[in-house]
C-alpha cells in the first residue's frame, strides 16, 4: 500500500503572493517518483495557532508530513518552538550541529555569531537531518505511526537535504516500486500536433499505463506512470511502450527522464572531442548560461561572444556591416555570419548563433516580434533556420535556445553518422 | 475588519508536481491589494470527498473562498458536480451562458458540440460570473456568511475573469485598504547579521506592522506589513519605520519592492548616457542573461565576451599569459585585465568581470571551491573583490551575479556624485 504525504508550506510570503510555492512542486515531484502520493499542500501563516491546526489536520488526512519554512535564526521564524508544543518536547543544545555551524562558517570564513548557534538548540525528540548549505538543519519527528519531517524553505537548502537523506530514507522504508515512470523528451512540434501523430498508440496503453503531456516553451515531455504491484513487471512494460512511441516520432524525440538538451550536446562533443562557442544576439548569453550550468562543461565549452549592439557583431564576429544595412540584423546573413565568424574567432569546432526580436518592442510589419533567425556552424557545413514564435520576450529566448540546441544536437550527430 | 480568503487549488497536476501553482500566488496577490487577508492556500485531488472536505474545512476558517480548478467539460472535472451536492442544489441550464457560448464558437469559428454545451448547464443557486476567454463561467454562491467563487484553472480564463468582475465586486463589499506593504532590499549580508544590526530597531516596531526576513542567494529583503482600518495611516506608518530603516543600513540597501539590481543599473546608466559589457567566466553569461531579459536593454548593454577558457581570455580580452600562469584564472590580477580588456574592446563606459571556481569540481586547498573574483571597470578606476561562497555550483553563479551587479551600481552612483 503505497503511503500519502502532505507538504506544509510555512509562509506569509507566500500568502501575500510574493513568492512562487515552487518548493512544493518540486517536493510533490520528488515524493511520487519515489512512489509516496502527495494528497494535500497546503500554505500557512507564520502564526503559532495555524502551525498548529495544520499539523494537527494533516494527522488526520496523511502518513508523511512535509514542512518547509519558518527555521531562519529571526524572530518571525516560529516553526521550532510550535513543533516543540506540537511533539511536547523544549529546545536542547545538539552537539553535533554546534560542530557542523562551526565548520561552515569556518569553511566560508565568516564569524560565528551568537544568532548563528541558535540553530543548534533543537527539539529534544527529534532525529538532526544536517544541511549542508545552510545553517538550520532539518528536524525528523515520529508520532502515532506517522512521520513529519520540518525542514528550511530556502530551495538551495531545502533540495540538497531532501535528495541526500529524506528521499533515501523514505524510499528505504516505504519502497513498495509499484510505480514506475519513463518520460520521452520531443522539441519542435506543439502538444496538440503530436497528440495527433501519436492517437493511436495512445488509445491502446493499457489500463495500468497514464500518459501525460507536459508542455514547455518549444519541449514536450511526455510522461508514462505505470503502476503495478510487481516493479519488474511494471519497468518492463512502460518501457515497451516507451520502444513503440519511439518508433513513431524517432524525429522529434531528443531524449529522456531527467536529459537537458545542453548535457546531451555536451556529452556527444565529450565523444567527438570537439568544443562549442556560442554568437548570441536575442538569447543574451541564456544559451552560455544553461550550457555553463553543467558541473565540467569547461572541458568542452569554451566561451561566447554576446553581441547585443551591431558594432560588436561587426568588430567581434566580422559580420559584414553591407549585410547588417542591406538585410538587418535579423537575417540568415547576418546570422551565418555571426556563427561561422564566432567559430573562426574562437577556434571552435561548434557555433551556435541567434538573432531575433525578442520583444515586447521592436517588430516592423516585415519582422514581427517573435522573429528568430537560428545558425550552426560545424566542421562540414553552416545551416540557418527561421522562426515566428509569440510576444512574450522570456518565452522568446527559452524557446529559441531549445530550438538551438536540438539544431546543434542534430548537427554533430549528422557529422558523425 | 478585513476579510480573510481561502484558496483551494484542485487539481491532480499540482499534487505531482507537474504544474507549479502559479494562479494561487497571482490570486493571493491581487486580493491582498484589495485589502483581503489569504488566510491559507490548499492545494487538493480531483476527488469528490477531497474537495467536500475541503469546502467544510475553509468554511470554518475564513470569510471568501476561492476555487479554481476541475470545470472543464472531460469527466475528470467534477467541480460542479461536487459544487451541487455542497450547496444542496442541482443543474440546470443557463441560457445567458448558451448564448455566450454560441457567441464565443461563433468569433473563433468553430463548430458547437454538445460536450460544449454541456458548460452552461449548472448549479441553479449560484450567480453566473461570465467567462469571455473560454467556455467554463465562474460561480458565485453565498451560504451562511461565506461568499464562495468557483474558477475555471486556466489562468488565461481566471486572470480576467477576477480582475473583471470577482475583484472589483469584492472591493465593493469589503474596501477597507486596511494592508500596506513595503519591501526593502538589501544586499551583501546574510539574514543573521542583518537582524544584528536592526535589532533595536525591530523591537520598538509597533505591534500592527509586522516584519519578514525574505533571502534569496546574495540578498536579503525584508518586508514590511502594516495593518490598519486606515490605508492613508497605515501606508505613512509603514513609510516612517522605512525611513529609520534605511537611516540604519544606508550602504546595504539597492531597492525596493519589485526593483532589481539589473534594472536598477540599467536605469542608472539610461540617465547617464553610459553603457556596459560583461566579461564572464565563472558565471558563463548569466549576468547577461539577467540584463538582456529587460525589454529594451539594448539602449545601455552592448554586449559580453564569455571567457570561459584560458586562450578566450587572453586573444579576447587581452589579458597577459604570464598572469595566467603565475597568478592563476582565479586572481586579482586576472579578473582587473579581464574588466579592462572588455571595456577597451566592446568599448564600452562600464564592465563587470567574474573569474572564480563555481564548483562541484575545480577547487585546490589555496583556492576552495566557492573561490569568485569580481573586477568594476568604469571610466575613473577599476576595483576587484574576491568572495567565498559555498558549493553549490547554482548558487554560486547566482550570488556571484548579484554581489557583482550590486558592485556596479554603487561604483556608477560613486563615479557620478
Amino acid at each position: 500500500m503505497s503511503k500519502t504525504a502532505e507538504i506544509i508550506s510555512i509562509g506569509d510570503e507566500l500568502l501575500i503572493g510574493q513568492v512562487i510555492n515552487t518548493n512544493a512542486s518540486w517536493m510533490a515531484q520528488e515524493l511520487n517518483l519515489c512512489g509516496i502520493h502527495v494528497h494535500q499542500i497546503s500554505v500557512v501563516s507564520d502564526s503559532r495557532q495555524h502551525i498548529l491546526k495544520s499539523l494537527h489536520e494533516a494527522h488526520q488526512r496523511v502518513d508523511i508530513i512535509l514542512i518547509t519554512g519558518g527555521l531562519g535564526p529571526t524572530k518571525d521564524d516560529i516553526t521550532k518552538d510550535v513543533l516543540c508544543d506540537y511533539f511536547e518536547t523544549t529546545l536542547s543544545e545538539d552537539a553535533h550541529t554546534v560542530k557542523q555551524l562551526e565548520a561552515l562558517f569556518e569553511r566560508r570564513g565568516w564569524a560565528l555569531t551568537n544568532i548563528n548557534l541558535r540553530q543548534s538548540m533543537l527539539p529534544a525528540s527529534c532525529t538532526v537531518v544536517d544541511n549542508h548549505h545552510g545553517t538550520a538543519p532539518g528536524m525528523w519527528f515520529e508520532k502515532e505511526g506517522r512521520i513529519y519531517i520540518s525542514m528550511p524553505g530556502v530551495p538551495f537548502e531545502m533540495k540538497p537535504m531532501m535528495t541526500d537523506s529524506i528521499l533515501p530514507e523514505l524510499s528505504k522504508r516505504f519502497a513498495d516500486g509499484a510505480i514506475y515512470h519513463k518520460t520521452i523528451l520531443t522539441q519542435g512540434v506543439g502538444e496538440s500536433f503530436l497528440s495527433e501523430k501519436i492517437a493511436s498508440w495512445e488509445l491502446q496503453l493499457p489500463e495500468n499505463i497514464k500518459l501525460a503531456y507536459l508542455p514547455q516553451p518549444g519541449i514536450v515531455r511526455l510522461r508514462l506512470t505505470g503502476k503495478s504491484d510487481d516493479y519488474n513487471q511494471i519497468q518492463s512494460e512502460v518501457e515497451a511502450e516507451a520502444e513503440k512511441l519511439i518508433k513513431l516520432i524517432p524525429d522529434l524525440i531528443y531524449g529522456f527522464n531527467h536529459d537537458t538538451l545542453e548535457a546531451i550536446c555536451g556529452d556527444l562533443l565529450l565523444k567527438n572531442s570537439q568544443t562549442l562557442g556560442t554568437a548570441e544576439s536575442c538569447t543574451g548569453g541564456y544559451i552560455a548560461h544553461r550550457i555553463t550550468s553543467i558541473p565540467g562543461s569547461s572541458n568542452w565549452f569554451r566561451g561566447s561572444i554576446i553581441a547585443y549592439s551591431n558594432d560588436i557583431k561587426i568588430s567581434g564576429l566580422g559580420v559584414s556591416s553591407i549585410a547588417l544595412q542591406q538585410q538587418g540584423a535579423v537575417s540568415e546573413s547576418v546570422v551565418r555570419q555571426m556563427a561561422a565568424g564566432l567559430r573562426t574567432k574562437l577556434q571552435t569546432d561548434w557555433a551556435i548563433a541567434t538573432s531575433g526580436i525578442a520583444g515586447p518592442d521592436g517588430g516592423t510589419p516585415e519582422k514581427p516580434v517573435g522573429t528568430i533567425w537560428i545558425a550552426i556552424a560545424g566542421p562540414d557545413r553552416t545551416i540557418a533556420r527561421s522562426f515566428l514564435f509569440g510576444n512574450s520576450r522570456e518565452r522568446n529566448i527559452v524557446i529559441s535556445a531549445n530550438h538551438a540546441l536540438n539544431l546543434l544536437r542534430k548537427e554533430i550527430l549528422l557529422s558523425t553518422r
